[in-house]
């Protein structure tokens, strides 16, 4: 079994190239039976993977007495088996008061922005995460009951990023029973017996009912189909990419975000119809920050305006639209209204900040919502705000100038102006969000630590 | 209400090219509320359509009484609506006994079987069927829970072939809201209180369970991903159809059927690998009768050939095999093997004769396993059997050659040959199937009555 067990799941990393040697692991360890099989395999693998493993337990300082007895077990575990450990706390309740959402959400969230940190602190490749097969059964019918596409029916990918999911191709009974021949105690996995009644009862009560009532092998069913789903909706994926990178037709501010992108309507017209409504969303998930509130019928509005006289346009979530003009269709979004009309925290949009040391050479993200400063030449506490009076940024030539210039220069109408967030350091701005990145602040040679500032989308997929 | 389903109807008609004007359509009329509803649907509509109807009803005869009422039933209402109207009695449970299979499956198959007889009879370009959007959802999740790929996800299509499924775009609960509406009686659906047990779970147990507990918008979800898995599945096909169409390579028999096909292992390893097996299924399909016991395993192995060194081959079902050879990657199933092993019978593969008049210049079949022979040309009763002393066929120039030396010629092994089926009158071979039709027995301008013999094969999505 135990052999059986580590056969299955060499294989699985090697088939999706999940590893490769020199890789170090941040693994996320909550002293569950998932976690800590997890932790127990890599461990046992880690030699001939040649790898290096961290494991990093989160504490959501929710249940008292029993989180703390998890989070002694996880360092102990981790201590025999000769793994760096550290243990990060996490607020998780004042976390979904503040963004509105369930502590499960919350905790989902958190426990994955404290492993990016720890992998960021750590340069570590990659997060193993201990979502198995049957987590990937649930998280599909999740998802195909309450409304996806292939994305959805696909599940959980083995790589996402820097994600990476080990244990997807072994049942939790497997996991048990190899934790029971090792001789392995964990404890209760919270993640388990969490506070998510839509997945409690997909677990306890649905899946049990169609194994029982209508196939035992439904299960493993259910993963053949997400796989298939899976390898669908990347081939399209490929395929809208391919199509955008020929012929997208791209507007961009000088930061290098894209403000609007155009496709020549004959040239897409020429695509399958489900070919085309993946381009549509690649373009709007390039002119959005996140594809979060793009629904199908956005995507579907859009494409008929292939077939639609020139001029008409189709609204989009928050001030973005999609627009048919004589050779193409457009996706255009202004950048002015990406905090507009609720301001940051009630969009979602909520900037995390981290910190990290500073590889020379290390290269700098040049994604438009994740931005690195150097650290050290901060001088009061930060702060993501709105405009103040006396706000100025540095230019490249060391000079500085207001931000209501900036503003004015770059002709963001008098009643924007205030809707725009920017990261702040006292009256000297780090980051006009969305626009420009102050001179002083970017990393050179001598930085030694790294603040990144993330505007954060949502996840799809799990 | 009413002018809405109606609304519904008339628009998933259009966009789906369903119906063009002067198209005669059967209608499975069981009498159940379904069906009743579709008829009542298309007669409103008949006249803007400008298309006739004939209604058929099929006497299961397993249900006594209560089927003749039925039957009763759904005459009266034809005739009130002036649709043209006929009974078809049906052995259910004999073909049930003889194909080993469950009475359920038996009737649904004779359903097709008789409709696609009156369509032909007819001259009847459709066949309409009731099934509506809680079939759908029932039959998404039944391909699910028992494995299947994007075919089977994207469950019924609204076009397959002849037959169309116009109320698939409305809920049950909708058609019996238009009937009570019009105040129409039904009877209770045959199929709706059958022996499927599997089904029956589904509709009563489990999608009540799925909507109550976890999303009552459950159904409409499902149905969306439905879509969306259809069109993909459509997308590949007709990928991997382009790519055989301009690089495959076949090898075919007199009869124009093909024995083997091959592509070029280089330009298919270029592929995609879901397109790589949308191709290999295909090459499968066209040198089998029907894939019907093709796994997803047998087309991932033949796959995997294509990374294999030249000469390995995997073995497929009924003796075909997937051969890699320095160039290709071939799929090979020779053609005495059809009916080797074990018989017509056993293997499932029940030749449907069907007779119907003939109307001049009507196309004729050029499928490899379908057909036509003229029917009024046949002296004695027509049986399909094994090969006897003294049959021959007639050759194009009007001889005769006895089927002993036309398998000599063709080559096939002394132990094969009594192992092929043939359709005789008497001594005189109509048929030597799956390899030549008796020139005596062609359709010609004076032909009559057709007679079709057909080699049934699996459907898949119903």
């Amino acid at each position: 079994m135990h052999r059986k067990i580590l056969e299955t799941i060499r294989e699985f990393i090697r088939e999706h190239d999940m590893l490769v040697p020199g890789d170090r692991v941040i693994i996320g360890l909550s002293g569950g039976a998932d976690s800590v099989s997890l932790l127990m395999i890599l461990s046992e693998l880690k030699k001939e993977l040649n790898i290096e493993l961290f494991a990093v337990h989160v504490h959501h300082g929710l249940r008292g007495k029993e989180a703390d007895r998890d989070s002694i077990y996880a360092q102990e575990l981790s201590e025999n088996l000769g793994v760096p450990f550290v243990c990060v706390h996490a607020n998780v309740a004042e976390y979904a008061r503040i963004n509105g959402v369930s502590e499960e959400e919350a905790g989902r969230h958190l426990r994955y922005r404290i492993l990016e940190e720890q992998r960021l602190f750590r340069h570590a490749a990659k997060i193993a995460v201990a979502h198995h097969a049957d987590d990937q059964v649930e998280t599909v019918l999740y998802n195909l009951f309450r409304g996806s596409g292939l994305k959805g029916l696909g599940g959980m990918r083995p790589v996402r990023d820097a994600v990476i999911r080990p244990l997807l191709s072994v049942t939790r009974k497997e996991i048990l029973a190899y934790l029971e021949e090792k001789e392995i105690s964990y404890c209760e996995d919270s993640t388990n017996s969490g506070t998510d009644y839509i997945r409690n009862r997909l677990r306890h009560e649905i899946i049990p009912a169609v194994r029982e009532r209508i196939n035992e092998g439904a299960p493993s069913n259910i993963l053949q189909a997400a796989k298939t789903a899976a390898a669908a909706d990347a081939c399209f994926e490929k395929a809208a990419r391919r199509i955008l990178e020929s012929s997208g037709i791209r507007e961009r501010r000088e930061d290098g975000g894209v403000i609007s992108i155009g496709i020549s309507a004959e040239n897409l017209k020429q695509e399958e119809s489900i070919v085309r409504q993946y381009v549509i969303r690649q373009m709007i998930g390039e002119t959005y920050l996140s594809l979060k509130d793009i629904t199908s019928v956005h995507v579907e509005e859009a494409e008929k305006l292939l077939f639609k006289p020139v001029g008409r346009r189709i609204q989009l979530p928050d001030g973005g639209y999609a627009l048919r003009t004589y050779d193409e269709l457009w996706i255009k979004k202004e950048e002015k209204m990406l905090f507009s009309q609720s301001g940051g925290e009630e969009t979602g949009l909520t900037p995390v900040m981290t910190t990290f040391p500073y590889k020379k050479g290390q290269e700098i993200p040049k994604n438009r919502y994740t931005k690195w400063f150097d650290y050290d030449k901060i001088n009061s506490a930060l702060s993501v705000r709105y405009r103040e009076t006396g706000d100025y940024i540095t230019l490249a030539g060391g000079g500085r100038k207001t931000v209501k210039s900036f503003m004015i220069d770059e002709k963001i109408p008098k009643e924007e102006r205030g809707k725009i967030l920017l990261a702040a350091d006292g009256s000297h701005i780090l980051w006009i969000i969305g626009y420009r990145i102050s001179e002083y602040y970017k990393i050179t040679d001598d930085t030694h630590t790294v603040l990144q500032i993330q505007i954060d989308g949502g996840k799809i997929d799990e």
